[in-house]
């Protein structure tokens, strides 16, 4: 696990959208950050107090997280001196960066003499077992797709807040690199060895309470040629209780994939739910999460009616309308 | 690719079955094996000519293969020996083991030293690329099983052998380390990253003559829960025009995992064909190969005339009636 809390680096961001992980982090876990570290001429505001990196020490911050994406796929001599300073003051340094930490040979060195801890979490640091199948106490919620980044990370953390509000026992299980820094641990499960995929998935939701909710976060889509296997192995490693669709209807082909149309929600449905009755009998579907961010309001509320009506499950967007009915269908379970 | 022909390494097998990967090279490639090289207390023999590594090489060989599983998970003293020797002399070494070559320094000096290459085929040596689901010309055929470990390599060695006997086009395309070290190339599916599985099948699986068929060795099952994201990505990344269902009867539970278990033939056929019809609308299941090694023959045949009666489909055992019936579905494609 990655030490809370953190000190935001959001270096020479050029502009907001480069720092998504950072305001991930903030709109999500605001209690796993002490402020925000910005460098000449950064573009990015996540609206948390600017420190210093002595400042961000004296407020508590264990870690120094890299919540910016860097340009031209190097890291710069100008982060790598704030990088480096940092380890010298005392503090461990998580990035999700494609570029290791571990590739640069001056933060090794400094991570070494003073005895800290650099976390690249696009990188298995567990060594996974194979998956072995067996029935797991608790409950679990998987969001599935019907492409990739159709809102499944968001779906999951929200469902995992409004559990919290509610006094119910849930956590929510990142598998990818934002999710990852937004919680402090996880599997970046895209990452892992094949043989292992599932067997990652059984290791991050373990044994739990008969009445705690563990919300899986989703990968990929068993429509999406490129990465359905991830998908494959997150359905049957976390033998999910329940599953919820995710959509976002204005999509005009799978992403990345001009040839592949998008599958209806209800194919989804049929391939999904007899593949996770394999490792979970009593899995259902229990709702719809639509993305509708390129819709007007009304269009949106329309579409949802409409869904809604047609596959007879509660169709919301988290944004719009939060994650509640979501929750009431799983409390129902 | 690995350089044949091979001289095959048996060392100090205790028994037969140790040698699975020598005998499977005799079985399917006998033009790959110059000979066999036993050392004092082998207890195994594929009847091939025994040879000293300089017959060998006076033979033609140009990489020795370690064709046996080792004992208690180290490379020995005694076959350390030899191995190097054999590095001195110029020949290349290849193998499957869980203990990597690479990971033993004397390897890996005297092959440096003697400019030769260590090839360990359970790690990958390519960087894949992420697949990109374009149809591609030529046609594959790919066997997928109730359960892992049901005959799939075999049955798509077979049909692989059937067609060039008949003069057709075709290729055995490799998924595991037994295959890959028959035919001396293919990827190590299992062993590769997550994100980049199914373009590694994309890349194992290229553009082809229209009337080439590629057999990809088939892994793991869509209902084996360790090992089902494996599957799924061998499907989508090689979008098969031919499915062939393999299935072994007399299994009481999926392998390895005691309380799951085995779906029917049709529970697999209807499962896989909408998958597989994401990648390849035109895909058809076109054969069951069964695996009847644990019944008599008259079971044997009477269970596969059920079977065949039943799913409407041809229903061979490889090893009692061979692969021409297959071949010749496959051929009316």
């Amino acid at each position: 696990m990655i030490q809370t809390p953190y000190l935001l680096f959001l270096g020479d961001a050029p502009d907001q959208l480069a720092a998504k992980v950072a305001q991930g982090i903030k709109d999500w876990r605001p209690d796993n950050a002490v402020g925000q570290f910005r460098m000449a001429g950064c573009g990015a505001d996540v609206k948390l107090q600017d420190m210093t990196l002595q400042e961000g020490l004296d407020a508590g911050a264990k870690t120094l997280v890299v919540g910016v994406a860097n340009r031209g796929g190097v890291i710069s001599a100008a982060w790598k001196e704030v990088l480096v300073q940092a380890l010298q003051m005392g503090y461990d340094i998580a990035s999700g960066l494609h570029n290791l930490l571990r590739d640069e040979k001056e933060l090794m060195a400094a991570a070494r003499v003073n005895g800290r801890t650099l976390f690249d979490v696009r990188i298995p640091s567990v060594a996974y077992p194979i998956a072995n199948g067996k029935k797991r106490t608790g409950k679990r919620c998987l969001a599935i797709g019907t492409d990739c980044s159709v809102g499944k990370m968001y779906t999951g953390l929200a469902m995992d807040i409004e559990m919290q509000k509610r006094g119910m026992k849930s956590t929510f299980r990142p598998t990818g690199q934002t999710g990852i820094l937004i919680t402090g641990g996880g599997v970046p499960l895209d990452a892992v060895i094949a043989d292992f995929m599932a067997g990652a998935v059984e290791y991050l939701t373990p044994d739990n309470d008969a009445d705690h909710w563990d919300h899986i976060e989703g990968q990929g889509s068993l429509f999406h040629v490129s990465y359905s296997g991830v998908t494959m192995a997150l359905i049957h490693g976390g033998q999910p209780d329940a599953l919820i669709l995710a959509h976002e209807p204005t999509r005009t082909h799978m992403r990345g994939l001009p040839e592949y149309d998008l599958p209806s929600l209800e194919a989804l449905r049929d391939m999904a739910l007899p593949i996770a009755r394999i490792a979970n009998p009593a899995c259902q579907v229990v709702g719809i999460s639509v993305n509708t961010q390129h819709l007007s309001e009304e269009e949106a509320l329309s579409y949802m009616a409409e869904v809604e009506k047609r596959m007879g499950l509660p169709t919301v967007d988290t944004f719009r309308q939060g994650a509640a009915r979501r929750v009431d269908a799983l409390d129902a379970i």
